[in-house]
């Protein structure tokens, strides 16, 4: 086995749409991909580090953005597990995704072609599910950030606050937690823009 | 509550992509909606009940329709679930997406706004699953039917055979064991149309 | 001749878009195809029908769905035929409609492959044109309730109510004017949710 | 009354696909719409008068180009009326075609806001349904020189030479029969260059 | 060489989208396509020539016509070149887009494969990037025209005012400053009917 | 300013097409976004410094994340510059893209909001243009490697070779060059796998 194989697997998440989306009403073409999701995500992510450490905070930088970049590539197998999917299961809905993207995720791995490289790629998944380590939740962080920032720019684009409140509450609740503070500061930014959970288009 | 409600979740049917073809490398734009599915399991479902009667097998036809709506509406609020989602969890996976669409399900047929109503629908759904009475095996029969109909049609506006092989012998398969003798024989037609697991394109 | 032929020309419609949208401004993938609508329209007839027999009315349910689900599907071959369109030719602009649609209907009813069920659903559709029975005035019904819902799903998704406001008042006169009950009830749900002619997106 | 309306109804030429492609099973997304067709009829036709007058033909360009511009205008106003659609009608269907055609064409006149300009431009039109003159039939050559020239575009992309095969040959029929020598001329490069039909794609 | 390659060229125009359109954040299937806007420019241009005429202005029709349908041909090669793109070269920028596109205009003209004839192209190119003469100053007049009216259509179909805004107003400048007076005339009723800088969506 | 304006900005690279793909005929809908190329050279980035660090080589990994994140950004500012684009410049074509993204460049990091952040942003700009560090080379060759894979995916999806045989050519060439040992590897399975220049479809 070689490396191509994951490679070819990596390339599909340029077209798995992000399920999400789309059930809550947004035009298809309109849908972003989980590899424009993922690669906003690393964005985010290395301005987070970069503004956690200009504070004097001690950050892996490495760390943050392999997580990011592996962080949704078990969806290149699983397509992309929609939420309300998992509603249906009741509490055990979030481990069953878990289990779920944690066996693709082997599958993937094994699929690099060298047992050490594959196995650093699967604890640093696990590593990013358990979100204890800083690195880790600045990547949740900036995986929630992107979720507002597409938020504010389907706004822009003429999509109704009815859609996409829900969403949008969702997300802020989630970066209110993070112990990342550089994106708390990031979130009253976008906040005071968005005036009110989600703001009018003019 | 009432059947609004009930309606305006069938009405998004229109909008969820089926996710298999995503995943079989299909263009998005190409991809049918759930919607666009039943609805050509609908019309396999009568043409089979009408030849299998025409043969003199006793069919309950209203029943076969039903059935064929209801099949797939639980996916207007489970998204479509795709297969390769559930390999990752071995043997579990089938039980688990029936429990998800059970579950889903009840929740869809509550919202009819009708108890005695959403009653026969849930049993409809369970008859449908269990796929025991003639008349679910037709349903079952069509829905591969429309998927080997899908394959050829996509064939013929110029997608490679080598995307939707495994796909087209899978269904051929599903259709060779159904006990509807009409299938087995609209299935001869089209793999002699198809020459060989999935035809040549001129 | 057999009845895939009948079969290939319905999967068609699965892409066949309906014409009316695209005049009112709709963006292309944002609309239905006709295999869309005819599920929806099978879905809402098969609920019509339920809520009729609750109230103590016999309707014939099998003839509901198999009209229900012939309704549209000349449409194949003679494309969908926009209204806009037949304004131009004034009064004889229905009638003609009507002739190249049963024509294109004939042609449809042989490619079945069998004269007994061909003549059957030749005479299914002429019953959907004229309009008489109960059977036929719920698919009726029920075509007109789904492109009231269709437009409050595409205001929700921030379609503005001028695109749409001659075809969703055209539609409710229609449902006024409708001696399924059931409709008439439906249609003052949706009106009220509506609040006005279209309602407002907040 | 003022201009603005004619443009206003000009301006939705951008968006109204050509129903032809549609029904030979091309992609929504690759459908050109009626403007991307009529702006080819122009290029074409400037090149065909500029061919014609080379060898000493007199062409009155102006008249050349006004028609190219206004002959599918009514489109706007009738959407693109798909063939199969008429061939239910038998041989009243061309006859029907224009009448509609030539009705909404009044209408669409009207709006111009001018009487003058108004008149001259359905005097053009009906020059180019008669097909008379020389100039109308530079535009009818060009009309079908574009067909044969997307097809070979479709071709080079990769759709099959079995969807677009009797719209090939019925577009080469038309053009071998046309007065304009240089559309002829044209014609023989493009099929030596599409060698046979429709050439192969490599 | 033959004029087909000129052609072939020329037919490319319907793919590629007005990138500024993309940069002003319209949906990608919404986004027209140069040969869209090509088609509107010409059929502005014609309408404008005729209400010149009217008032008594000389005008060489065919000589407006060409130069309509001539002037974006070159972005058939150099794709089209967004304005955002040009300022980060400042000054320059303007200058740098009229050689690219005169020396790409260089090039497909000399497919057209007579001399004759493409240096005559290559003239009335030149004559509109001077737009000096009453007739480039129709097509100019023509293009910004297009504008406003597509702006005016997306408007009507949804999009917010506050993504149009800077492209309306410096667009209504281009036309305040012509000197063809049917142009600002339209452009009056045209500005009436959007009620300050962009219209409100009812 | 703070940084809300920099991560604006790189969320709109989801929706800008990367216009190369259209340029070779890729149907819009399935042209990837510049978001998706990117993060495609960022996993492919990754697994080349694991490949070389397992050989033995001494790589900054996260010098070259960082220069995989940043190397098109520009291009939300500037649009993708097509290379054919520039061939009509001639050799000063590099120069000024060069000079056009560098200036973008300046803009962009300043939209940080961190004087010290946007100056180690727009030295790793540079360090990636001057293609000397070994870092610059792997994300170099993970840029042309995702073409290549890219190119393999189209083609299994049905695009013909003959559209995409130049770009293949000219991306092989480069990787061949490059000092990245594991990437002239991986170029060696995937061109075996793609048998000679672009492989055959079956």
């Amino acid at each position: 086995m070689n490396s191509i194989d994951f490679l070819s697997t990596v390339i599909t998440l340029k077209r798995i749409p992000r399920s999400g989306w789309i059930t809550h009403g947004i035009s298809l073409p309109d849908v972003e991909s989980v590899a424009d999701h993922t690669f906003s995500t690393c964005s985010i992510s290395i301005l987070l580090t970069d503004l956690e450490r200009r504070r004097g905070v001690r950050v892996n930088a490495e760390r943050v953005l392999r997580m990011a970049i592996l962080h949704d590539l078990a969806e290149a197998l699983t397509f992309d597990i929609s939420k309300s999917y998992l509603t249906y299961l009741g509490e055990r809905g979030r481990d069953i995704k878990n289990e779920i993207e944690s066996s693709a995720w082997k599958h993937l791995a094994r699929s690099v072609g060298s047992v050490s490289i594959s196995r650093d790629y699967a604890k640093l998944q696990k590593q990013y599910l358990s979100n204890i380590t800083l690195e880790a939740q600045i990547v949740h962080a900036a995986d929630s950030l992107d979720i507002l920032l597409q938020i504010l720019e389907l706004r822009r684009r003429g999509y109704p606050a009815g859609l996409l409140k829900d969403l949008w509450n969702e997300s802020v609740k989630k970066v209110k937690k993070t112990p990342v503070r550089s994106a708390r500061r990031l979130l009253r930014v976008l906040t005071r823009e968005g005036r009110g959970p989600v703001f009018q288009v003019k």
